[in-house]
């Protein structure tokens, strides 16, 4: 018997109930039962972004979210600084080359947090930047940035930020409205707890001028058209409408925990797998770790493959490896939207004994307790890292 | 009770087995089993286009496909003849427009085919034309567009042929390399038998070299990614990969029916559509029907919201109405992908009972009548029109 576990960042794992929604009959999406659907989740999806901006839906990964903001928000010709930290920021640039527009990249080593002061510094240098492109959770470094610091510094720009919540929303708190962030990208198949296929995209009115400055070279991913329907709670283009009705059951669950609640697990599953990484010796990659993944070093003389193929052959469970340069070097543990404690420990304990079985010199039991200790709040978190 | 028949020309019905595989957990997207998906999906893909050529898996709708062909296909300035002849056919128009492409139109009446001769013509008068952009089975207006006398007109043409092949394929015969199409867009949400979320693009050599002579402004939507990706049977994206496991059972079914049995099964619910429709004194829309949706003119002194509402809660049967100049003017019955014989009676026996009921003469049963004659072959194809 296999029991599969996919603690990978994304996707994620989803509810049972959430996966029933996708096996009910197809819908017409321009019906107002539909319509209904589309008014609940969108208020749906403002609690779970802390925000009262305009939240468009698209039928893409992650990336197009991240593709409407910068071809809408930047002109050909303009300016966007992007805080670049990892394989996914990175992406924020290729975005722009592709668009013709200049990016700036303030550039991060790998698994740092990006720091506030250098964004203000960057900014005052390029005071004609239009759009500052950041991230919440870099998931190729397991790292997550002071959104909150460096929205404070951008606000006090012309500039908008837009923020890469593909891997964090829902995973790390993250207040949209305080926190000064102007375009926040979502994607489905992360902490939201669906499968792939929907992303987001809140709009604040800062951004909006921006938009409404000047005709964008877009089309599908055109937020203008997309805000024309939205305001109708409807879309410029047939959606995904079959995962709207499986976000319409995600947000519902959301809704019952509490944001509060979601991110508190969150924060508890992330520094019980971090206590129990640590305990087994091994060196975490990230200085400022996100909450929705766990990234540690692959331990000098061993594979990652070795250890990601036993904890899937032997285990049922997935990880993934590292990205681009970290290729490797890393391997990432998912523990966000449905993930729960336990999910933790057995990937823990399962952990162990892939360590043991290749040769390394581990005691069962240490990263499990060390864990529970975390859980039962015998070990703040401060005493993790 | 109410139980629901989804008669629109998409989001079409979706066979239970292949809403079952919705509410199958999520596998990771780049994992073995993963792949093998994408290996048996790209293979039926091109059973289904009848190609030989690269099929691209995109997670949009098909609107997302066809951008992906216009700006890989022709950069700024470039022209395109766009065979405008509905409110689809338009939509080439308007994503050239988005992406400073030269559109040329080509002006059919709606509801009329395209004339393969005029497109010479105009090939003629515009020889620099990089792409032509035609449609094969027009939704708003229910027509079938002659593309394989078209396809010969431009393969004669430096120019490549793009068709939006969206709700045709599958419900019509569609020949892509026989009748030349360099670019097929199609949509996961009509006779595909699926959900809406993803959309395929299948390119020729011809269009490869059109696509490889500049660096389109692109990224979400840029094949030369896509190609990239899909050489080893992967996306360049995180896909709809829940979609694409009911994908692999949906063209399993279609597999097993054989496509010219498929298209077969259209023609003839097709056929039968038309002759109830015509038998209640009813005019069709179009000259050239196509074959996976039936549009009439709203009879005079009615209204067509009446007609569909009534078919809707009396009889659960959705339909749709017409779109941008055709609002109010037509009623649109769709038949195509999980859609049978019984469904297409069934639907003319309420239309029937519903003209009747909204005080029009007509005698019950003489619709269901015409469209069993041609069921049982009593009347010709020819003799319904």
């Amino acid at each position: 018997m296999r029991k599969p576990r996919l603690m990978t960042p994304g996707p994620a794992m989803v509810p049972e109930d959430v996966l029933l929604e996708l096996a009910r009959p197809v819908i017409h999406h321009r019906s107002a039962e539909a319509k209904d659907v589309i008014v609940e989740v969108t208020a749906g999806l403002k609690e779970v972004f802390c925000t009262k901006n305009d939240v468009m839906i698209l039928t893409s990964s992650g990336t197009g979210a991240m593709e409407a903001t910068a071809v809408n928000t930047v002109p050909p010709g303009g300016k966007a600084l992007v805080l670049n930290a990892g394989y996914f920021a990175a992406r924020w640039a290729s975005i722009c080359k592709a668009y013709g527009i200049n990016a700036v990249t303030l550039d991060t080593e790998w698994g740092q947090p990006v720091d506030p002061d250098a964004v203000a510094n960057a900014l005052r240098q390029n005071p004609d930047t239009a759009c500052v492109m950041g991230t919440l959770s870099e998931t190729s470094t397991g790292t997550g940035h002071p959104v909150e610091a460096i929205g404070r510094v951008v606000a006090d720009s012309p500039a908008v930020f837009a923020v890469d919540g593909i891997s964090g929303v829902g995973a790390m708190e993250c207040r949209t409205d305080e926190w000064g962030i102007d375009l926040l990208c979502v994607g489905s198949q992360k902490a939201l707890m669906l499968p792939p296929g929907l992303a987001f995209v809140a709009v604040s009115p800062k951004a909006w001028e921006k938009i409404d400055a000047f005709n964008a070279h877009s089309f599908y991913f055109n937020l203008k058209a997309a805000r024309k329907k939205a305001a109708d709670f409807d879309t410029p283009y047939t959606p995904a409408h079959t995962l709207i009705l499986a976000l319409r059951a995600a947000l519902r669950r959301l809704r019952e925990e509490g944001m509060e609640a979601v991110w508190e697990r969150h924060r508890r599953m992330s520094e019980a797998c971090q206590a129990g990484v640590v305990a087994l010796g091994l060196e975490l990659f990230s200085s400022r770790p996100a909450e929705g993944l766990t990234a540690f070093r692959v331990p000098a003389g061993m594979k990652d493959s070795d250890i990601r193929n036993k904890l899937a052959e032997r285990f049922g469970i997935t990880t993934v490896g590292g990205q681009d340069k970290l290729k490797g070097k890393i391997v990432r543990i998912g523990h966000m939207g449905y993930t729960d404690e336990m999910d933790v420990i057995g990937t823990l304990a399962a952990l162990e004994m892939t360590l043991a079985e290749l040769g390394r010199d581990v005691e069962p039991g240490r990263a499990v307790t060390a864990a529970q200790q975390v859980l039962i709040g015998a070990r703040s978190a401060a005493g993790v890292g």
